[in-house]
């Protein structure tokens, strides 16, 4: 298989651990992918443009990043980082929140990357980055995803998301949320991918 | 079960027409949410601030409209809108596809609704815009989801998704994309609920 994305992307980050996690990693070869150019590939993978695209020995593509999660846990053997029956929903319901989170956070990023300073709309930026909160917020509050055993969809989406939020929001979410740190550090020590997958902060 | 959620969103349009589709509408009422109104209890059933969010019997909350089409298959039986096995990823894609169509067209329409006239980017609305160019043109040489037997969530997206550009991009699509149009004909003869959910163009 290859994996068409970008190193800082979240999104692909989700699906290289989901990949260690599942022992799946050796059978994947990374291609670097361009979203801003026209001229990769990406778009005869993905009409949308958007990374990461695995691409299956059949030629098949799929996108998004939750599709290419099942699909490797169904490679795996199914029900391993996204269980079936009724347990299946929290995971799905945090997988989604997390995505959430991450989307918020790049509407944010792009602001800057697409705008001149003097257009860019500070009530939306604060809108997005408000989502951001309550989500963490939310989370501090409530049950964390599971690390006994292997970490499941939302565990890994979760550590994603957090490691987004250290890589482009400076860390700040780790003044306010103590057992949001704790749960990212035991995360890191169990998953040693995450860090694998870091990007270093330029 | 409760749902939250308005009358023009194509992801509440999603739930509410796979509702129908799988014979549970019966079970589901629908209360009205507005993202926009922060006394709204809807931040505190999603943290994202989001619609569509399904409130289930004991409480637990359910979002976004990918888990909850998930959700409602499985209180269905499973395998019914969103299949197993092999054939699963197909229908996953599409519904992201179509997904991505839909979040491309939502952020054209924000580009409006957040912002005024001389603080506007051309050049963003033209990022997202390529987006759905792409994906339609991709759609119309490609297969279409099949409308025979009940349909699945693919297609229930991707009805979701032209019935979207009908309603905020005065639909301008069906210029040049007969393929899909006579697709989207087709399933609103075949699903009842189509019509049932469409927002008067105001």
């Amino acid at each position: 298989m290859i994996l068409r994305t970008s190193g800082p992307s979240p999104f692909g980050r989700k699906v290289v651990m989901a990949a260690h996690i599942l022992g799946l990693v050796d059978q994947i070869k990374i291609v670097p992918a361009d979203t801003t150019d026209p001229s990769d590939s990406l778009r005869l993978e993905n009409p949308l443009g958007k990374i990461p695209v695995l691409i299956l020995e059949d030629g098949t593509t799929l996108y998004d990043s939750r599709v290419i999660l099942d699909y490797l846990d169904h490679r795996a053997g199914g029900g391993v980082i996204i269980p079936t029956g009724e347990s299946r929903f929290a995971v799905l319901k945090m997988m989604a929140l997390a995505d959430g989170v991450l989307d918020a956070c790049i509407l944010q990023v792009y602001e800057k990357r697409f705008r001149p300073e003097d257009r860019r709309e500070v009530g939306w930026v604060a809108y997005q980055a408000e989502k951001v909160k309550r989500a963490l917020t939310w989370l501090e509050s409530n049950a964390l995803p599971s690390l006994s055993g292997k970490p499941d969809g939302g565990a890994i989406t979760l550590a994603a998301a957090l490691g987004y939020l250290d890589l482009r929001f400076e860390g700040l979410w780790r003044n306010d949320h103590p057992k949001l740190v704790a749960w990212l550090r035991d995360f890191a020590k169990a998953v040693p991918s995450y860090d694998l997958t870091e990007t270093p902060k330029s």
